[in-house]
């Protein structure tokens, strides 16, 4: 049941589309959808050599990061790190440390480095239980917005910032990092005020397309990826992309084809479904550059995200047996980086678990994988199987490209800007409106009388 | 835009239906239900009281603690805690850890409790991980699994218990405490052989409705919860959905209708999105309890597990402009346990956010939480919105009868067993077949014949 990895490591594979005959009208879709698919490549190709906006993501691979593994050595040089930033100023984060650093519970990291804080939710509880860890520590604060204008991101730096310069008794700007646009944005004019270090975000980069600026890539490193590695997997995998010739030797476009094809018939979710801990937010990750992508103009399919093999214990059974309006992503690792034998059950009460003996967990995962999807396509659910090779930093850069590829296509082919997301500004500005910012008095009556309409009905128990 | 708590301390709001008409046409629709809800309501309250398989979640409210809190009182006599399930026997844990115990990082429990580690995904990394932390302490393991016959709970349990013995240089049973059905099983088996500790899980409740059993209790009440507070809690809102004359005065009953309602109307998937970090898994239980529960005879909504407001930064682009195909419930809380104030904004680069000044970061969560809200019912989508006077443990216990009773009666008026899953039954046997296991051959060559399909039209990179 496997073959030999390539160059990158990653095989994809499509052979089941849901039902008997799923796969030849997936394939006869892909041939109609010729001519879209190629328009869309030279779409992100023109544009993307022209930096347009929207498309800096595809020329980041090729970026100089010095002056993030500079920063990456400063941070290096404190206890602890808050980094405040929110969206796709902290999932990239989040997805880059569980996937490529080697600690699971947030309390140790390796070798020294920083403990790091990710104030991403404005719950005071959460903020709180942070600052009671940090204090009395030499702290370093992140500031991550590209706008510099993110209310939760924006409260809650202001709110570290006052807390540890009350600790210290003087100005902690030197302790501060912004990552964040170049030229504009509130941000910016701090850095340019207080001298604090900053580090820029490139305007033609949309924040759920930005962990591979410094946004996310300096937290990663002053941890101890390896981000040179990460930024090679991402080039090794466009220029994959670029050279394969046609749809089915192109698994990006395949899978984007995959989506639409999916979307059209009926199928409004796409789970993905890593079997890996190391993964999990790695799903998550997806889930906000598709969602925030995709779903505009009354399109786009719902990103849902599960983790293998613990969502066979929660999800499966609404997945083969619930209604058949799934695609299903599942990633599976060949090797781990660790493994664990089980050794010789001999307790005579434990008989029926003698097929356990000598039996390797990662194994059993990966059977578990295997199983899941064999099941799904028994029921006659769309299956898609990736297979790393490895996780490591030169695979999840392969990977985060390549989700990023697959994403701009697919949103080309919905015929949507996959690079804009509108439907988010009506609720910052009915925020602004409830808070008393100046110029929103309209916007709180209006965010009143729509939640007015929600009441009307109510229940007090 | 607030009304008084009841003795229970939550509101429920069901006013918006999805556009303008929308809410006339979710009464009438509740008023053609009137039958089948009460007839929902008698087999619940029938089966219950005959404790009939399946219904013992209903009577767990008046299980006399005592034995709970007395292996919670022996484990916190220990270092760590390894608590190994998966599934119903792992969701519950985190999700009561998360809501009950002031801590967020998992490294710190308060006073001087000892530190607890969920081995639920058999990630042999995780699971090294974990012994990494916990080799050298006096650890306590707790094996949870009402068959005793989970593969990955058993097989890491196993591994945790020859590891502890090398440590140890001798039997470490007298630091177990298996939770498991009272007669049979493999588990069960074990604690008569080795005379380790255990503890039940009533046959009558199935493993997603066991969160107030030992399950669930044991561990939260060594951690420090209060188990009888939320015990009572569930007991109040037990009482308060007996007594509640008519569907509109009763909020489980309307919310089980108004889903059955989407669902019938084309919405495939219901969103929970608490505005507070501490129910962040609280929608991850749920997710398990919604989705095993009406997953099945090709029906069932899928639940979509969110949090506010970072997924707001994720997903209300897709929630507010994509199809109009989900059931949002927003969950918000209005007496935060901690709350920060922000000081005046004096730097002149810092002027447009001189909105902050003095607010408090709790109360700008809870606008958020309105405001996402009043945009979803601008662009015409249906929203339930509950409100919690505070997060307690009392609370809680409430909304986790809640949301059992809704899941049950939903189940009912789709004309399926809420309490089986019989859909999870192929992949295991895959699993046992890929493994070897004796009498599983025919199924490890039917997984090998679908798993090919897949393979089929494949792409290596």
């Amino acid at each position: 049941m496997s073959e030999k990895p390539g160059k990158l490591g990653i095989s994809f594979s499509f052979g089941a589309a849901g039902g008997e005959g799923g796969t030849s009208k997936l394939e006869s879709s892909i041939g109609e959808l010729g001519p879209s698919i190629a328009e869309a490549v030279e779409w992100v190709k023109k544009n993307a050599s022209r930096d347009e906006s929207g498309f800096g993501w595809y020329n980041l691979p090729d970026k100089d990061p010095s002056d993030v593994l500079k920063a990456a050595e400063w941070l290096r040089g404190y206890d602890s790190i808050i980094h405040v930033g929110i969206g796709g100023s902290a999932l990239g984060n989040l997805m880059l440390h569980q996937a490529l650093l080697p600690f699971y519970f947030n309390e140790r990291p390796a070798g020294g480095a920083p403990r790091f804080y990710l104030a991403d939710n404005p719950d005071p509880e959460k903020a709180r239980a942070i600052w009671q860890r940090v204090k009395g520590s030499r702290a370093a604060l992140v500031g991550v917005s590209k706008s510099g204008a993110t209310a939760e991101t924006m409260s809650q730096f202001l709110w570290f910032r006052s807390k540890m310069a009350a600790e210290s008794g003087g100005s902690v700007d030197g302790d501060a990092l912004v990552i964040t646009d170049p030229k504009g944005g509130v941000f910016r004019s701090f850095a340019n005020d207080t001298k604090c270090r900053s580090l820029e975000i490139p305007p033609s980069v949309g924040g759920r397309y930005s962990v591979l600026t410094p946004c996310g890539l300096v937290t990663a490193s002053a941890l101890g990826a390896d981000i040179k590695a990460l930024l090679k997997g991402a080039a090794d995998m466009r220029d994959f992309l670029a050279s394969a010739a046609g749809v089915e030797a192109n698994p990006a476009l395949f899978l984007a084809a995959t989506h639409l094809f999916h979307e059209r018939g009926g199928r409004p979710m796409t789970v993905l479904m890593p079997y890996a801990n190391r993964l999990e937010t790695f799903a998550e990750w997806f889930a906000q550059l598709w969602g925030e992508s995709v779903g505009k103009e009354g399109l786009g399919t719902t990103p849902v995200r599960a983790l293998g093999a613990i969502d066979q214990h929660s999800q499966v059974q609404l997945y083969t047996a619930g209604p058949d309006d799934k695609l299903y992503t599942l990633i599976n690792v060949r090797n781990r980086a660790e493994e664990i034998e089980l050794s010789t059950v001999s307790d005579s009460s434990l008989e029926s678990l003698s097929y356990l003996s000598g039996r390797k967990l990662g194994v059993m995962l990966g059977f578990e994988a295997q199983s899941t999807a064999a099941a799904l396509v028994k029921a006659g659910r769309p299956v898609v199987w990736i297979e790393l090779d490895k996780i490591d930093a030169h695979t999840v850069g392969a990977l985060v490209f390549f989700y990023e590829y697959v994403t701009a296509i697919t949103g080309r082919l919905l015929g949507i800007n996959p690079f804009d997301q509108p439907g988010v500004e009506q609720g910052k500005r009915y925020t602004y409106g409830l808070m008393g910012r100046d110029g929103f008095g309209k916007d709180a009556g209006e965010a009143g009388q729509y939640f007015e309409r929600i009441k009307k009905l109510g229940v007090t128990a």
